[in-house]
């Protein structure tokens, strides 16, 4: 059946891949399935016939037949359940694939949402100086806890799963801060992650869509 | 085979439910699962024994024979599967499901989380109050996307599922604050979550480990 997915007509970040189709996109391509991709504007993202699909106006979004997901760690566990490449076939292993996608959305993804809303939204605030270490130091607690757990490990827990396609995107929200630097593991981790096949044509794909127009 | 999760030795909420062993708990209640508790300070959840259980150092964990699992999300997406009472049979309604259950970690709880930090750790800063009421504006941002979607229904995608108690779950945090006051059919919702058996059975069993001793 054929997919459809959502994603931002202009991507805030100009095609730098921080965009959460970026991670659909990367699921599907290391399972190998076609996709097709709806564009959609800002304001289309908040008007009644996105709010359908997708409640929190956001992309991406996923349609299959008569299906129609929301939430990326739910669309990335959708196809990972259904397609080889993406999770352990051990029940055991399996359940421990599926604890670290949430780990990257629930503890390790909230501190750094704080720090890009405290450069994002309190930008321009008087205690923004101030502030930001704080929220930063947070993130590095979290950080070094991760770290401590991956040590020279390759991934999370044995080979390559859905937990890490979630992890290493959620930490290359943290790139551009320099943050990820003060970890070498993590930061190998994330290397390794952005070195996948199925990693370069998701990026490539989202780029294509985000690039400026040459001339 | 026995289940055994830990949870805090003292809550530092005493006792209102909102660790999130109470999540796991009124899953395992739900499922009609028999289950152990092991309870661990402070001090101890930063200690090897336990940080193998758990590499950011909290509660709750899931011991169930080999199988040692960490992230609330997942424990009772693994409860939900293999037993009755958290997720649809369907394929699509169950994938719509997970899709609340990350939706509530993901989407409603990050600002909650926001929120609450400004409360517990920023309380004493010179911006608190002028910074409060700008991250309560998330919150409502949110509450009021999640408040039209859920419009009249019971819950929110057909019978009541792992999605409903993460939910109900992520947005008991904000009872204290008086903002689900605002939204009256998401209180609502709180108050059917926790009319539940099931709910008032595992909000008991962590009561009886917080409550202050008599005299």
């Amino acid at each position: 059946m054929a997919i459809t997915i959502t994603a931002f007509e202009q991507s805030p970040d100009g095609g730098k891949g921080l965009a959460r189709d970026t991670r659909v996109r990367w699921a599907l391509e290391e399972a190998g399935l076609p996709y097709q991709v709806r564009l959609v504007s800002f304001r289309a993202m908040k008007e009644p016939a996105h709010l359908a699909l997708h409640p929190f106006g956001q992309i991406p979004t996923y349609e299959e037949g008569d299906l129609a997901l929301f939430e990326t760690g739910a669309i990335v566990l959708h196809i990972a359940e259904r397609h080889a490449g993406l999770l352990p076939t051990a029940a055991d292993a399996r359940a421990r694939a599926i604890a670290w996608m949430f780990a990257a959305v629930n503890s390790v993804e909230p501190p750094i949402l704080e720090f890009a809303n405290a450069k994002l939204l309190e930008g321009d605030k008087p205690w923004h100086a101030e502030r930001l270490p704080l929220v930063a130091d947070r993130v590095r607690s979290r950080l070094s806890q991760l770290a401590a757990r991956l040590g020279d490990a390759e991934w999370l827990d044995g080979a390559f799963c859905a937990g890490d396609l979630m992890m290493v995107s959620v930490l290359l929200r943290l790139r551009a801060s320099g943050i990820l630097d003060d970890y070498p593991n993590l930061a190998a981790y994330v290397a390794r992650g952005e070195a996948r096949p199925a990693y370069k044509r998701a990026f490539a794909a989202q780029l294509a869509v985000n690039k400026p127009p040459a001339g």
